[in-house]
């Protein structure tokens, strides 16, 4: 049931509206009014679904998405139970962390129904993702949703097609239920808009769950990803049926910037099968110090990948301003204000604003053609690790981001895009995949001017203002519990990386 | 053995030394002086290799590639006797047509030699294209060659590395022995500049073979082709053999432009396998309309399919100023401009710059935005054409040009590139096919105001100045004999299009 704001509303009332219209249509029993959103309390509310959910609720939003297609597959659950199990955990995240825009429970109910029916009568599915619930960020289509990006003037403007993204999840027999929450225009690195606020991080609501897509993240509850386009899932086997899915939909039969690249099941094979991996290990970049415990992580899971018999490689790239190069940057951030402008909608303090004039055409291509000599010499550089006996590199493990996360508000202080912004730059493929958690005790603060840290490893000196800041931001006790993530990179459009997602989840539970 | 102009020369001296060091290190035996150019001359050029070539260079030039290939593993040939067959030939079309940059005589023989050793000694062949010559348009680097894309300032300047497609085509085993011609910045249909001035037509020296790639296209002697990238031979099979050999050379490992899709046999396969095809006809496009003898060759081929249980489907793009969206346009002309500086050249009468500014970046973008619009609609018209019990198009046949040909310096008068132009837009993946030859006695001239063509068929009123210029254009005898193609085109990155145009080139043959 699409939300109800007159598009004629001031900026205000749109808010107002919206923050309303949220959960409208939602059953009155997942509504839980009691709970209520936090910025500041540091306690986690990961467990509040416990005593809120019923054993069968907690039991299917436990299940990764394969298990949960194979359960409905076998009778075990219905698409509508599993729907209503899932709608009622995340108004519940919702209520606590402020995280989704619009949930759609009638329409996702009146496409569910039918699901069952059909298996009622035939005893089959419908597509390999018959009755999986899946929340999507707020910038894919869906008939009848607002289709926001984050910014005001979208609110009230309803979708009247579906992306293809959407389209490929229903045809594959998905369920959309909810529309999450996501910063102004995708482009900053806390999850936080003029339309309803910001979303904050269940394992300690005083810190952001980070961005653009922290609304998603929110409502899973244990991860921070920054992505540009992709799945979030608990489990890489719920990727791989994601990323297998919308392949075999053949995607670019509709949409122009699809390549026409099927699922190559082979590739993905030889990686969990277990043959020995080529994994690079990029610590840092020489321009940002990641904090302790993200490079705990790293030498926890290089520690790990050695001992699994797979090789490690010393790995670094140059990412000294490289992700200056990012488009976003080159129009002076007209598109972005132009945008805001429509709604007269405030700033709320993005320093994004790059201190120059929009590039010129011939500028941004001379910009375009150093992306691409930028490209090919990191490609060369990958190349190089191979031999004629060896194959070249098979990922990469680097930080996401030096900093384990923000706290509401201290995004600005820290923000530093080496990490994801190359990679976006490369247009390579990546996967985050969370490690550990911060442990007050062995994640120490560094020295000032030590030149070891807390576990004996070598520290090099501040490389500038923003790195010795992100240091000086790291807060042990703060910081208690948060999950520390890395990411895996791999070349263009490499489905492997999702195998090698998977092997890597194998050594961190074994 | 590279040319010798001096970088610091003015630009007459350049063009002089760039001239007369074309054929530099090619032996004497291949140059006959006695051969000279002509931009007036109607009378063909092409049976000129017959009486100045020995029957066993006349045998290797009329094999194509797969022939050549074959020949040269079963010991038939020597890749030194196939280089040297191959320079032969093409020094005779250049001192006829003026279709050649640089010769790399001494270099490809290098290559040849130790290829014949190799088979010598093992009996095997290195590659798929063993022992292939192959000659490249003037924009691929070759290391000591000059790389000009037609501008003087490139003059002198020599490569120190391969281009990736180079690396392909050597690595698979073929000699590089010729850069050919090229218009200024590859950006206009008659092949000219100012490094060796214009190249003809070698149906009728009178006319231009077309461009950007017209050295190419004179070289080979029977088509007329304006290509973006991409191979042009006299067979079907030949592009394919090319095709298949680069992509199985995994360009996109070192070049970022590249997309990772391996080359999908089955694909093809289907294709060449027999099945009926379903074939789109777009006779014009609303816009301009063809020339006489290129609605026959579509009619022609269109009986030919229909004959051979292929379906033929009506098919319209709209082409309305679609090709103002072209990326050339977008910085008036900025770029070339820049580069024409650098060397002072005179600017030839190229009448493309457009009355406008150059765009901004937000100008751009939104261009940018309007050309996926544009290609998702074109789409999803493509998928419509297919119903529940039929798979849509498998490929659609236009004009490639309205026009049959631009005689020299004419072709500023007949500009039009919605067809080929539509297709660039598009992305999609475009074969041109000779189909016949312009016959004055049955491709009469359309009445200015006639309902009804010669053959009986009706002719739209022309729909603007350049649509009725192009229609006045058109002489019946000043045409007679020049080839006349039409494009196959099909969706983003197909191969089997390789394979519909095998089909095509059957049905003509038979």
């Amino acid at each position: 049931m699409p939300t109800l704001v007159d598009p004629g509303a001031s900026r205000k009332e749109k808010s107002n509206a919206k923050k309303a219209s949220v959960l409208k249509g939602v059953p009155e029993r997942f509504l839980h009014p009691e709970l209520s959103c936090s910025d500041s309390d540091p306690a986690t509310v990961l467990d509040a679904p416990t005593s809120l959910l019923s054993s069968d609720e907690l039991e299917i939003t436990s299940l990764d998405a394969v298990q949960i297609v194979n359960a409905i597959a076998r009778g075990t659950y219905t698409s509508v139970q599993v729907l209503d199990a899932f709608t009622h955990r995340a108004c519940i995240a919702h209520r606590l962390l402020n995280c989704c825009l619009e949930f759609r429970y009638q329409d996702a109910r009146a496409e569910a129904e039918p699901l069952d029916g059909y298996f009622q009568v035939t005893g089959k599915t419908k597509g390999p993702m018959h009755g999986l619930p899946i929340s999507v960020k707020d910038q894919c289509r869906i008939i009848g949703t607002e289709t926001t990006y984050g910014f005001m003037c979208q609110v009230g403007v309803r979708d009247t097609e579906n992306c293809t993204l959407v389209n490929a999840l229903m045809g594959a027999g998905a369920v959309i239920f909810v529309k999450t929450n996501l910063s102004i225009g995708c482009l900053w690195g806390e999850t936080i808009n003029n339309i309803i606020g910001h979303t904050s991080n269940p394992f300690n609501r005083s810190f952001s769950c980070g961005g653009s897509s922290g609304g998603e993240g929110a409502l899973l509850g244990n991860e921070i990803v920054e992505s540009v386009v992709g799945p979030m899932s608990h489990s890489p086997q719920s990727l791989e049926l994601f990323t297998k899915s919308a392949v075999d939909s053949q995607p670019w039969l509709h949409d122009p910037k699809c390549h026409p690249i099927p699922w190559r099941g082979t590739e993905f094979t030889d990686i969990i099968s277990g043959r020995p991996l080529r994994i690079g290990i990029m610590l840092w970049d020489g321009c940002v110090f990641p904090q302790p415990p993200i490079r705990r992580a790293i030498r926890e899971l290089e520690v790990k990948l050695r001992h699994a018999g797979h090789e490690i490689i010393p790995w670094k790239l140059d990412h000294h301003e490289r992700w200056n190069y990012w488009a976003f940057t080159s129009d002076a951030r007209g598109d972005f204000d132009r945008t805001m402008a429509k709604s007269g909608e405030p700033d709320l303090g993005l320093s994004f604003r790059p201190n120059q004039r929009p590039l010129t055409i011939l500028e941004a291509w001379e910009l375009a053609m150093k992306r691409v000599d930028f490209q090919a010499s990191v490609l060369e550089q990958w190349n190089e690790t191979g031999t004629n006996n060896t194959h070249p590199l098979d990922a990469y493990i680097s930080p996401v981001n030096p900093s384990v996360a923000p706290m509401h508000g201290n995004y600005k202080h820290i923000r530093y895009l080496g990490y994801t912004g190359t990679v976006n730059l490369l247009n390579f493929t990546a996967c985050t995949v969370p490690v550990t958690f911060v442990k007050p005790d062995i994640d120490l603060t560094d020295q000032p001017n030590g030149c070891l840290d807390a576990a004996g490893n070598p520290i090099p000196p501040p490389a500038s203002e923003l790195d010795r800041n992100i240091r000086e931001n790291y807060k042990p006790d703060r910081f208690e519990g948060l999950p520390v993530t890395v990411q895996i990179v791999g070349r263009r459009l490499e489905e492997k990386l999702l195998g090698i997602a998977q092997v890597i989840q194998k050594l961190l539970k074994a």
